[in-house]
């Protein structure tokens, strides 16, 4: 399902500007950009995101009417050029890495070839779009690395850079081996399982912690997860036993406790054995409060008895990374390889691909950017044409597929470079034909 | 002009547990919740950003049809409160400093005052809305400060944290004081004045570096800004001078020249004194490129030649803080105070009201977190109220009038603390009433 299509005036004003000079000077050629993120020493690895936004965007790329009225009052657009926008479709073929595939900094992961117009139209869509997404599955990953087969559930929607980062958050925390979110409405965008109990607010509202409690399992009999750090942890510990008796009575059992606040490892040993003498081995610890990959492996080399996680804020902004160095690059034009020589920002010119090369057991051993046109007998190209003549050339996928193509994924990668360590760096080769291009 | 509101969906799943909790055990009463943010270390002040928004939501605030099938078909909600939230409707009160004002940790931003099903469901809006803008607004005027007069330019789109949010960046830059937006969809929704030339693919699909500056001056005679670092800026702005030759015999002028790489305080000497030589001291110079308040400043603390910056990754995220400690926490429930204990995470019960004292020559001196009720001879206070009965009690104000207000604001601000030492904090004080509530 999507949640809307947002248009081709999503776009910097220079891209309009640079396709209005292309058209008064005849320039309709076929260009090639090409989409990679630079290293930035952060991150190892990335998970590739976003795609199927940017192929609904581009299906249904158009300017309203009143898209082109505001260009219009703009007083800076030959009237030409605005009428050749209004009938202006996306006609190109998009190349890219499936969702869910790892890849590393400095490769591709999707290419444009269109008329230069479109292309040009387009970067920002496409930036905006793969640099987010990305960079959230990315960051998932690693909580779901580190968590070391404990559940996380997607906590982040308050503090995510505005409610539509919350939904793409949920999608590609889900994709990247996440077991749910607390985001309701991404829940019913995506169909992702949506998960979630009680605030401290609940438990103030009442006279007493006790109250609290008993008030929810009875409403929830099959569903409760008591948070019991509102007052004292040990304490809610002990009234949550107090409950799991009187479910227990009834037939019922309590599925969990939350731990919000305090030290996580120590505390949640303490209820774990609190919950255990008291005969509840089955009560489920859930805990949140600032967890990313690096204090979820804390905690747990720790020995913290947590089954599960809530991941919020960290990873919701992707806080120790915020961005990455996403760039789109024009690499051939017209027939013409070209690159960009400014200082530090230096690109690779012509059409590419990357060729993934396996080890016999399966596991991802290099990869070498090559030409699009190479091939190599023991390496497997994974850019794919997902769209040609603006038309999408599969239907969508599900989000459960995509999970399924991560974990495959995920598997193959070596344990070395999941880790927070960023100097255990995958093999990453240009091929010789694409060196010898750049002189 | 909105955007779209997301309706009440847009919600943690436990506020919805604890709404049928509440409502499977008829608490109905009326709660007060307050917004604030903790101090981070990181901000001496903020800009408050994002009323509109909610103001917005909670009018419109219902959920359809499909919203409550969807929470059917999760078979965890009792029928009567699925019957019960089909009706439901915002009925409460808010108050708010109006945005643009400048307010500083752990004063309240915002409160709630309605029946606590309502105001409990809303939580994840409010935090989510007034954290993200109140972020982006600080960090642009931060920006402001630094560049001293220079216009800046709002160019983060591409590196925002999905398209919504530099729509959200574009008008929260907007009303920090910035001059303008590259970003085209929130020129039009928000009526921002929009602003870019040329990237460097525009000049790399040219045989030469010059031909592509033509073919731009030829299209845009009233409105040409020339990015000369492609290849190289010293030869770029010899290329730039030739144009503005040209331009000048047809009566034309070249507004400016745009750095975008290499060392700016030094290159941009160079090319101030390359367009002076040629007699064009007229042309601009404009730098973008990894711009934030830090950045600003230290250019221009080397006495660079730049006229106007273009900022975008690092400001769009808030590079150094993307998130803030925002929370919405429960002050008072049914005639009662209440607070929380948790280790780190104390409140402090109660309505509140934030009381502004002023200098003799205008400018803030010191604030009061007292009670609503409270009235201080010499101090005004800052919360409004913004809303009744669920009804916007002002027509919206325009967006120059909320740049309008900050300006004036952040004239009033002292210089202080507005530098990035953080160390600098402006004095906040408890009222003796409020404190004496707390035992």
């Amino acid at each position: 399902m999507r949640l809307y299509t947002v248009g081709p005036l999503l776009t910097d004003l220079y891209e309009l500007t640079m396709a209005a000079a292309y058209h008064a000077n005849g320039r309709f050629n076929e260009a090639t950009f090409s989409t990679f993120i630079r290293s930035s020493g952060k991150r190892n690895f990335y998970v590739a995101a976003g795609l199927e936004d940017i192929l609904d965007e581009l299906e249904d790329f158009r300017f309203s009417k009143r898209d082109i009225e505001y260009l219009e009052r703009k007083e800076v657009f030959p009237k030409d050029f605005l009428r050749y926008l209004k009938a202006l479709r996306f006609t190109g073929t998009v190349r890219a890495m499936p969702e869910g595939t790892i890849f590393f900094p400095d490769e591709p992961v999707l290419e444009i070839t269109a008329p230069v117009i479109e292309a040009q139209i387009i970067e920002t869509l496409i930036l905006n779009t793969i640099g987010f997404q990305t960079l959230i599955a990315t960051k998932a990953a690693r909580c779901v690395h580190a968590a070391a087969d404990r559940p996380l559930i997607d906590f982040s929607l308050r503090r995510t850079q505005g409610h539509y980062a919350g939904i793409k958050v949920a999608r590609s925390t889900y994709m990247a081996g996440f077991a749910g979110t607390s985001n309701v409405l991404a829940g019913k965008i995506y169909d992702i399982p949506i998960s979630g109990t009680m605030a401290h607010s609940f438990v103030m509202t009442f006279e007493s912690e006790f109250e609290a409690f008993k008030a929810y399992a009875d409403t929830f009999p099959d569903n409760t997860v008591l948070l019991i750090d509102t007052y004292d942890t040990i304490f809610g510990a002990r009234n949550a036993v107090k409950i799991a008796r009187e479910m227990k009575k009834k037939g019922k059992q309590l599925i969990g406790v939350r731990l919000d606040s305090g030290d996580m490892a120590a505390l949640s040993k303490t209820v774990r054995k609190i919950l255990d003498d008291a005969g509840f081995p089955g009560v489920k610890i859930y805990a949140s409060s600032g967890f990313d990959e690096n204090k979820i492996s804390e905690v747990l080399s720790k020995g913290a008895a947590i089954d599960a996680f809530g991941v919020g804020t960290k990873m919701g902004v992707s806080a120790d990374a915020p961005y990455s160095d996403i760039v789109y690059k024009l690499v051939r034009f017209n027939d013409r390889n070209v690159r960009k020589l400014s200082p530090g920002k230096t690109t690779l010119a012509g059409k590419k691909q990357v060729f993934r090369k396996t080890a016999p057991d399966g596991r991802y051993a290099k990869d070498t950017i090559g030409l699009r046109d190479e091939a190599f007998d023991d390496a497997y190209p994974l850019l794919e044409k997902a769209m040609a003549n603006g038309r999408r050339l599969q239907s969508s996928p599900t989000l459960e597929q995509l999970q399924g193509r991560f974990k495959k994924n995920f598997l193959l990668l070596d344990d070395r470079y999941k880790s927070f360590d960023e100097t255990n760096t995958y093999p990453v080769t240009i091929s010789p034909r694409l060196k010898a291009l750049q002189k």
